[in-house]
């Protein structure tokens, strides 16, 4: 035989395993036919936590000069944003830690929208969850449970989103810790809500930050559309900026459905 | 018939039709089997524009005050990011003015590693596109066409990924206006690159980002991992940060394969 002649079938054979496709399988793979983005829009005038700061947009250039150019300042909780497990956690993940399989995930959302409008401390409740699984089937392990309290409808008015009374104790409904600690033994990836914080606004030692980050799970805040979500089936894409050592990062959320 | 009792059965009707799940539909509906991640890490040390500023993430606080908190400094043009039309055009749209189909839409990756190893201020040329449409079909109306040009292997180096020489001029690879021109009358939605323009590094009059932006085409820029890409049948995922009036904004960007 010749060798000569041999060389360009192992070449292109080479080129061939070179240039391979080499992606990760998706632990939850999907069929995406609809959307919806679960993202509030980034700008000056958006709700932020008490005593921290608004985002700011700066022009540093406009068409006189050929181009436009901002730079932006934010802090890495503003708007719609993940906690990793870094924000409470000695050791855990930073935000760009966060595997593919935390960012490609079946969603559950447990609605509390009603008794949120009457009770704005409201927690959500071990009942709230057992009663959807018996609806729903049980929560998926590896899945994002999220509590859609309406409050979501409140971001473009900063104060009622805010709530925060006379005595500057804030207003806002969040997990309770039995819930969340059900929810880890569901092994859930993360959870979500569409409020400033997964722990109710009057409670500021932030016990399910402690459990659910404290867990290995992450945070998804300030979430949008949840009305527009089916209560199981779809899966979010968690486009979360990989800040290294972020401790948390603004994210643009979408979420698929067949 | 007793009015009264077909009341529940209307007011079910009623809550079923409220609470409907109303998503988009995608206008590019995909299976997703495998993901790649199209995204650089955001850290102090990533290249930037000559002229431009350095990413910055600042401590606020830390695990003695029980939680982990920074905010971050960054111009709307560092790391891997989007150009919306308003970067150029007056009246463009802005970053959060992108709609879905944009950001949510086929991939086509023509590869020049080889030419672009050669010769730093390579320019994509129409006989390249034609070339990729010869042998994969011809690009498709409404996708990304995105330029391998091997660049972002050096990402890690930024003096190399920049590569600046002694007179200020800058040398990477970029389209060619020609192929630029070629793209609108395909009517792609957008193109993309792996390096810190569209333009190659030696040419700052900017005439493709003009031509682009000019036609309501978006571009990306610094995108990550694209020898993982097929060169068609992925579909992006472009995480955006809706920046309310941001001419360009950050992005993590995800491709899904079946």
């Amino acid at each position: 035989m010749n060798n000569k002649l041999q060389l360009p079938g192992a070449c292109l054979l080479y080129f061939c395993l070179s240039a391979g496709v080499q992606p990760a399988d998706l632990a939850h793979p999907f069929d995406a036919r609809q959307v919806v983005d679960l993202t509030h829009a980034l700008h000056e005038d958006m709700p932020f936590w008490p005593g921290t700061a608004p985002f700011v947009i700066e022009r540093l250039a406009d068409y006189d000069k050929g181009y436009r150019m901002h730079r932006f300042f934010l802090w890495e909780n503003i708007g719609t944003h993940i906690d990793a497990p870094a924000h409470f956690i000695e050791g855990g993940a930073s935000v760009n830690e966060l595997g593919l399989d935390d960012l490609v995930l079946p969603v559950a959302v447990i609605g509390v929208q009603d008794k949120a409008a009457l009770e704005p401390d409201y927690q959500l409740s071990v009942a709230d969850v057992l009663s959807w699984e018996e609806r729903n089937g049980r929560i998926m392990p590896g899945g994002l449970v999220v509590m859609n309290t309406g409050w979501h409808k409140k971001f473009h008015d900063p104060q009622a989103y805010v709530n925060q009374d006379e005595a500057g104790v804030l207003h806002f409904p969040g997990f309770s810790v039995a819930a969340a600690q059900l929810l880890v033994e569901r092994d859930v990836a993360g959870i979500g809500i569409d409020t400033l914080s997964l722990d109710p606004g009057n409670d500021l030692s932030f016990p399910v930050h402690r459990l659910m980050l404290g867990a290995g799970k992450f945070q998804v805040e300030n979430m949008n559309n949840l009305d527009d979500l089916p209560v199981r089936g779809a899966v979010a894409v968690i486009g979360v900026l990989p800040v290294k050592d972020g401790s948390q990062a603004q994210a643009r959320i979408f979420a698929f459905m067949e």
